[in-house]
């Protein structure tokens, strides 16, 4: 039996877009390592009625239901009396959230007695319990309403994912003997997705029950996903692999990567098998390839730094790009992002590095040529690959995405062909 | 009369949590500047009953239906066989999408015969309109339903992006004469969430029934949302302005910025107006800061660059940072910082420089040093303001987050107090 999850966002901020909810896939991810499989994601405004309705809407769908949001001590927080009025039932106050609160103030430096709003936070729902939350003011609520189980948790992320990582997923764990569920990526390249679809039919037809796969394209490429649903984990990833097996003997001439979705996790593992360091020197990508490789815990290992040229005058004076190549082809040119490439190389001491120069540009409207043309170059200071990339269309933040994306896959592609 | 929308996002990739939904705050977003507001946003399966039951809550609830995704040509997109089930209706092919698809392959290098999946992208429900996609090959679907309307876009975001703005934002402006909503949010750090609330009740107690508060919570500071819906844009923002100038009666101690949720946006406005440049010198946060800097169009006008210092070698051998002070106090200090800072100022040439040198974690530094400390500096050569945080139970992505935007933060203080 599938065991199924409804995750509610309960606050106006999602729904005006000033924040992204990032909470949902966070949970929809640690759920999924337990085998608990979210049935639908539903963002509602801080407003009873609608976080009523939500929480009806969450128990009829689904074994449990994850509220975040709507706890703080504040006038628009309103999740827990909406929970009240749910349930039907009073509060009652939990001493050990206040000596929580006091605790957590102490550490963060402020010692003045509790006002009454703090006070608050430890009335409870009569037919809830409470999970001390060390991360923050608001205890998360776990609540029974017969088999079905309603989970709050605060919206302030990093309370959120504590609370999930240190109380919400043992037990859950352990209460529910949910089947694994497991995903893998591979990434496919250079044929449109339509294409892709006919060329691969008879095998896609014939994958096991248990096997779903899905499309997910970017703009340069499609991510294939292998999703697998089943009692033994090991048996599960062993049929993917013998399914991507398969794939590659139809398509292996289209395929980048055997473990898509992230390709500055896959850039880091080939660096450190094969002992290489790498160092990158940006200019329209602003220091976004950097982020992305130091994303990754354990970089310090093959990535020693960047040097994010965004002026003209930092390409000279500090990549030693020459003033001649850049007033005779242009700061967006082959011959400069080759010399970029090579600067860092040299200025930085690794292996291997990645540059990038190019126009991200204002959105639309300003009449220059240039915007959109990007360079990339990959260089290990005696083999380079220079790669021109033309995105006209792309607004500011989708292109710095892209061209880092492809980038850093430019850089998987050169060690794999040079090392 | 308000106007009210429901976003739809369909796709298991939102459900295991693989991607994280950005287009709903993308279209909240473009809602809200032409007045109108989301009622709630939807995520669901691939799955032909939950598509169905989707569009059907979101009709109930609302006067337009937005829906992102599952519009693609292979098996796992099934919105438009959902959609055609839900209007009870068939499929009628439309040329001149054919013609669109042709005219798109054709500037990317394909040039072969367009194969029956693209030619099914062809296919519109005979109770819809089509929009022509100039992105991509799946056409936008517009569908009046009595007095209601569903649109469909493609769930690529740039795509999606594109036809939000060229295409659904005139046409939705012209046939709704709705208010105008005006969001505006303020800084406030030093003080817990519910002391603020407490300090300023009478104040919220008092405001005008058409403004709207919300406490946003970060991990150091509290954003303050001011919503206000009604005819005359100018109006609503003076209203917001004359009770920010109330508040800072009150608070005005603890309010770090008049506009905040930004401040890469705040940073760059006011170095723009002293005439100042700035670089960066970075190592726990990775180019973090570099990138969120020149994710600000025209910031080319301040930011020179970063030298992303991940490893030691390149704080002493690019920044000049003296392996004395290194041996003497360790990578995490305050010597160490501030040379970092000092170095970016020289080397880069610019007026001020930002650095920060701490361990994101989980695994220790180079020098063993404890995950959590960290130092952000900001110095023009003359002055200097050093600080050191401390957070050891933030997970990596929070840390550098967190830090990064400490240190925009500390540079906003540093220029205003000095320039």
């Amino acid at each position: 039996m599938k065991t199924r999850a409804t995750l509610l966002t309960i606050g106006d901020e999602i729904l005006i877009g000033q924040i992204v909810d990032t909470n949902s896939a966070f949970i929809a991810k640690q759920l999924n390592t337990i085998g608990i499989e979210v049935e639908e994601i539903l963002s509602v405004k801080d407003e009873l009625f609608h976080i009523i309705e939500a929480f009806q809407r969450g128990i009829e769908k689904s074994d449990i239901v994850i509220v975040t949001g709507g706890l703080g001590p504040t006038k628009d927080d309103k999740t827990k009396t909406a929970l009240c009025q749910f349930l039907d039932c009073g509060l009652v106050r939990e001493e050990k959230v206040i000596e929580n609160i006091i605790q957590l103030f102490a550490s963060r430096g402020y010692t003045k007695e509790l006002n009454n709003l703090n006070q608050d936070q430890a009335l409870i729902p009569e037919k809830s319990t409470f999970i001390q939350n060390k991360y923050g003011t608001a205890p998360c609520l776990w609540t029974v309403i017969e088999d079905k189980i309603v989970i709050n948790l605060p919206g302030v992320p990093f309370e959120m994912k504590g609370l999930m990582r240190d109380e919400i997923i043992p037990r859950l764990k352990s209460q529910f003997n949910s089947e694994t569920i497991v995903h893998r990526d591979i990434l496919v390249s250079g044929i449109p997705e339509s294409d892709l679809a006919i060329l691969v039919e008879d095998w896609e037809n014939e994958l096991p029950d248990f096997i779903h796969l899905a499309y997910l394209p970017n703009r340069t490429s499609i991510d294939l996903r292998f999703s697998a649903a089943g009692s033994a984990e090991e048996f599960l990833n062993q049929e993917i692999q013998n399914q991507i097996d398969k794939f590659k003997e139809i398509a292996g001439r289209y395929l980048v990567s055997e473990n898509s979705g992230n390709a500055q996790q896959i850039l880091g593992e080939i660096l450190k098998q094969k002992g290489l360091t790498i160092s990158t020197a940006e200019s329209c990508t602003g220091g976004n390839i950097a982020s992305l490789i130091t994303s990754i815990s354990g970089s310090s290992d093959y990535y020693l730094g960047s040097i994010v040229s965004y002026a003209t005058t930092v390409k000279t004076s500090v990549l030693g790009v020459s003033q001649k190549s850049i007033d005779e082809f242009t700061v967006v040119s082959e011959q400069v992002v080759e010399q970029m490439a090579k600067g860092a190389c040299n200025v930085l001491n690794t292996d291997v590095a990645i540059s990038t120069t190019g126009v991200a540009g204002p959105n639309r409207g300003e009449d220059n040529k240039e915007v959109g043309t990007v360079w990339v170059s990959v260089t290990d200071g005696k083999q380079t690959i220079n790669k021109r990339y033309y995105y006209p269309y792309l607004d500011r933040e989708d292109f710095i995405k892209i061209v880092s994306n492809n980038a850093l896959n430019l850089a998987i592609q050169f060690v794999r062909e040079n090392y």
